[in-house]
């Protein structure tokens, strides 16, 4: 395991995973509960959290001081589609709201085993909706998410097309879990480097999500079957050692090939969602920034943040 | 070291202690930074957090969903006043108030070593004098605080009392430092179950709050030399392992002495702060919900919360 030059605030992300991984092996063990994957992220200070229901769903408002309160990241937050909450992601989606000068939008929407696909993309697609129908243009909105929301930030916008809903102006997933069939190169090569994310667990998870009968190719669980043609722009950040690089790398190469305009950003020595060690580690705080600096001119705000 | 019936959440407060023992010997090493202390609360839920300036001062509401708008606990965090911050109790107290039904402001004062005692129980008075002047009834708000706030809680009535403003309706002090002489029987007695709080590094916790030439026995540091004859009803918890129990029982008898209606409940098994466990602990979770019983009545709300 070659640290290589990352951070040692960083590696508070490996022992996160290292210890996770432990958890679910050993189930009756002593280990953290679901919150704790947010005590890696330092406050960002500054930004109020509200916490409102949208769309019938339980969500929380985090806003940035001065920000502009009719821009919004409408945030989907991670955790396999198994766990994470308005709770694990408050900080690090305020971290990125501050950044971006912008209101965050967090929800929680309803997890597996119990609730399987599709219920988290229509949960998704409500919550937009709800966004749209309180006054927010499209065209003021990014998605963005991490893992499991990661790939809610792009089949949410299928689904929200489907249903005669305008696209949001751009999207952000990071670490983004979307390959459903768990076949990515990357879960082999970076077997070595990933404490947590086997592939053998992964394909448990996807399981779980896709429920007894459901389909790994159905393109709104697993948008590497879908026609992203006509989508805004997407801006793709991933950790050069986690076994789901491949799910960046695929989703990006699926997403030019329909023509729209991606970017990939593969962070030398990270893990899956290092940004979780914002406002801590400088790797996951210069991740946020560039997040801010492409979003911001998609949302119309001026390219400077002058916030970090 | 013996564990008795300690609840193996509140496991986490011993550890939490004993980390931060080796951060203190150890001062260049690694170790978790200030805010992770407030990791051992669960979050609170259905709160909401919001930044204002109180005073002049940085502070933040925390806003229990259906909570009295007028009623207020007015909440000085602990830390040595050396640490602390509005970020690091903020579930602490947000749990506090969601269990009393009102809402809390919290607030940082400014810290030793760089500032020395009286800055601390000014800026808190002045707080409270911003409370008052925005429209909350002195008989509407409780002070509380743990640790160096709780003895705060009480120094800052003396204050305000100084000042010609009006007395709060109550006080709730848990695990209060209020004897900077450092003199306390139970630094002996409570050695090996203490894993931070040793007398020696009390001592120079203290030397720094007081400043070069300060007197630990000035009634506004230290008020088991304050006359307490007049002030309203006060709560105190402290944890039965802690070295800081005789500041409790100090305190309690001082109170007494001069008239005071005092409750003193001592936590058998208990560190100092374990409340911080709430929403994880049952130790915690008990304590919270005694103090929101003896709260409510004393801030003229019905005696049943309905809320735990």
């Amino acid at each position: 395991m070659v640290m290589g030059d990352t951070s040692k605030q960083s590696e508070a992300v490996r022992r996160h995973w290292t210890v996770a991984r432990l958890a679910l092996v050993q189930p009756d063990g002593d280990h953290p509960d679901n919150e704790s994957w947010g005590d890696l992220t330092a406050e960002p200070r500054e930004v109020d959290y509200l916490e409102i229901t949208a769309g019938g769903l339980p969500a929380m408002w985090a806003v940035p001081r001065n920000s502009a309160a009719d821009r919004v990241l409408l945030c989907m937050h991670g955790g396999g589609f198994l766990g994470g909450s308005i709770y694990s992601h408050r900080k690090l989606f305020g971290h990125l709201a501050k950044a971006v000068g912008a209101r965050a939008l967090i929800f929680d929407y309803s997890l597996a085993p119990v609730h399987t696909h599709p219920t988290q993309v229509d949960e998704a697609t409500t919550v937009y909706r709800w966004l749209l129908e309180h006054g927010i243009s499209a065209d003021h909105i990014v998605f963005t998410g991490d893992s499991a929301g990661g790939g809610l930030s792009i089949t949410t916008q299928l689904r929200a097309r489907d249903r005669g809903l305008p696209l949001p102006a751009a999207a952000m997933p990071f670490s983004p879990w979307v390959d459903m069939e768990v076949i990515g190169e990357s879960y082999t090569t970076n077997r070595d480097r990933d404490p947590y994310f086997y592939q053998e667990s992964v394909r448990q998870f996807a399981g779980l999500f896709l429920g007894e009968n459901g389909d790994p190719r159905e393109p709104f669980a697993n948008p590497l079957y879908a026609d992203l043609s006509g989508l805004g722009p997407i801006y793709i950040q991933v950790g050069a050692d986690e076994t789901l690089l491949d799910d960046a790398h695929r989703l990006a190469e699926h997403a030019r090939t329909a023509g729209v305009d991606v970017r990939l950003d593969v962070f030398p020595g990270m893990l899956h969602t290092f940004q979780m060690a914002a406002g801590r580690a400088p790797e996951a705080d210069d991740a946020i920034r560039r997040m801010a600096e492409w979003a911001r001119p998609r949302l119309g705000l001026a390219t400077s943040t002058g916030r970090r």
